[in-house]
């Protein structure tokens, strides 16, 4: 698996990759203990602070790390990680570190205490904005950014359920059909 | 435009459709006026009852339609509609109905008041269980899903920003990496 030469990046610009709907996998930290989980059920909501919204069920071992720490990292993996996402969906963090069972990279973060997972594109560190745990919905405001400076637009994994994906495809530009205030 | 016919689809399955993060038309319709608005800043949130959150921004002409009535239709566009839908995000519903600006076709729910726009490949009819101003953020049950029969994995597109869409991409298959019970 590769790893990547990460840059900082616009906090204002993360919807590039947020808004179309990628797998993440979430990293958390708490006491000494940390997990990852994967997560599909997220959006965008906001662009400056950068919000960021996303469900996560209470059943889930990283929802304790994540409540107590109120921080995370969510990480964005390319198509050559999606084995790993698959395996780390279906494990638990009780049944041991998913970092070394799936050979993956834990890097220290600056700002949360969180790790960035090293060999995703993009690592956006997260602290808790707003906890609704009537809906299983935590709004979190992105403090910093780590992408990847190439490719410009990585090959992403988007689930459809039923242990189907799909892999982002071609690219299209309408710019010329946008107002200006709306770019 | 193809037009579609369309089935009703069980509504624990939507995930299928809105969880890979496409770019969504949201219909609404309040006294008489009718509106539509693209939208990317979405997500599940449960399965049953299916439950589904969005970001609409105050400022945007269907937000007063969709909270005074407190439903939305959420329409899913293929390729095919990408400029209609590029349009509609770019014009706002005071200068004009925008079914009729983009040749698109409204037809009645069975169980809300917002139509439904027929050219999209499925149509979920939404009634408003939670409205979280503070954060522009709606929470929605979806109470009726139509899907058209074909294709299985239509076209869908995906916004990056900048006037940039991708559109999806190839399926790939890892049942067989998958618990059972994660299916």
């Amino acid at each position: 698996m590769r790893t990547h030469r990460k840059h900082d990046y616009p906090l204002s610009d993360i919807r590039r990759f947020l808004e179309p709907g990628p797998i993440v996998l979430v990293s958390s930290a708490w006491q000494g203990e940390r997990n990852l989980m994967t997560m599909g059920w997220h959006c965008m909501l906001g662009f400056e602070p950068a919000l960021f919204g996303c469900y996560i069920w209470e059943e889930n071992h990283s929802h304790a790390l994540i409540k107590r720490s109120r921080e995370c990292v969510i990480n964005l993996p390319t198509a050559d990680l999606l084995d790993a996402v698959v395996g780390i969906g279906n494990c638990s963090g009780t049944e041991g570190d998913k970092f070394e069972r799936f050979g993956l990279t834990a890097m220290p973060a600056s700002k949360v205490g969180a790790p960035l997972v090293e060999e995703c594109h993009a690592n956006f560190e997260c602290r808790l904005q707003k906890h609704l745990p009537d809906y299983g919905f935590f709004i979190w405001e992105v403090v910093k950014a780590h992408v990847a400076a190439s490719p410009k637009r990585p090959r992403t994994v988007h689930y459809r359920g039923e242990g189907e994906f799909m892999l982002s495809g071609p690219h299209v530009s309408r710019r010329r059909l946008f107002k200006p205030e709306m770019l």
